[in-house]
């Protein structure tokens, strides 16, 4: 075992949560998981490889859709349980076609209620509500 | 519950993983996690509280050190199993002082051969025998 993959505190599953950022945009794109083999096909390749929860197996992002991740830079936090992979973004991010997966948004603040989106009040309300 | 809630795929623990981004720079300051109650407080306050796996009680971040977050905007991704918070943040987000937890960084394309820190050259070896 390296002195790397010793630092980093994988989950009792073997995974660590990585934080996928635009290198130039710096918007989040997605959020997913890696093990020691996904990590290691990412650094080996330059493109991001995954643990897909859902369907047991590796994944390299991109194979099917062509929407794939240049890897720029890799960092994981002081705790060593989050990775930070900064990427050249080929296409878009997200499944559903939009460019990061995060666009379900929510501004808790007085300004959403300034928002155009009808489903912002809704979900504001939501929120509140928890 | 309510809608959202519902929307928000919570792990067997209750807990989501919440990316944190500075709002302005759009550095990747920390991932820690939210239960139903932290996303609540979070919304009621406008400044980020999370659960500590490792304390098991919620946590108002910059409670102690003053290094606050206000939250200007919140999203949960395409499959409802991650969240986004954009902050405005007080101070360092890392408790060690640097101002974002992902301090230890490797570039595992070439161009990390020339960067200056020797630490870099070593970690590089360290991450491809992994």
């Amino acid at each position: 075992m390296s002195e790397l993959a010793e630092s980093i505190r994988w989950n009792d599953d073997g995974l660590v949560p990585a934080v996928v950022q635009d290198a130039v945009s710096k918007e989040v794109l997605m959020l997913a998981y890696m093990n020691r083999e996904s990590l290691a096909k990412t650094l080996e390749t330059g493109e991001t490889w995954f643990w897909s929860r859902s369907r047991g197996e590796l994944w390299n992002k991109g194979a099917t859709s062509g929407h794939k991740q240049k890897v720029k830079s890799i960092a994981y936090d002081c705790d060593g349980d989050a990775l930070l992979v900064q990427v050249e973004q080929i296409g878009p991010a997200c499944h559903t076609g939009k460019y990061t997966c995060f666009h379900h948004e929510i501004k808790p603040d007085g300004n959403a209620g300034r928002e155009p989106a009808a489903d912002r009040f809704r979900m504001l309300g939501e929120l509140e509500r928890i």
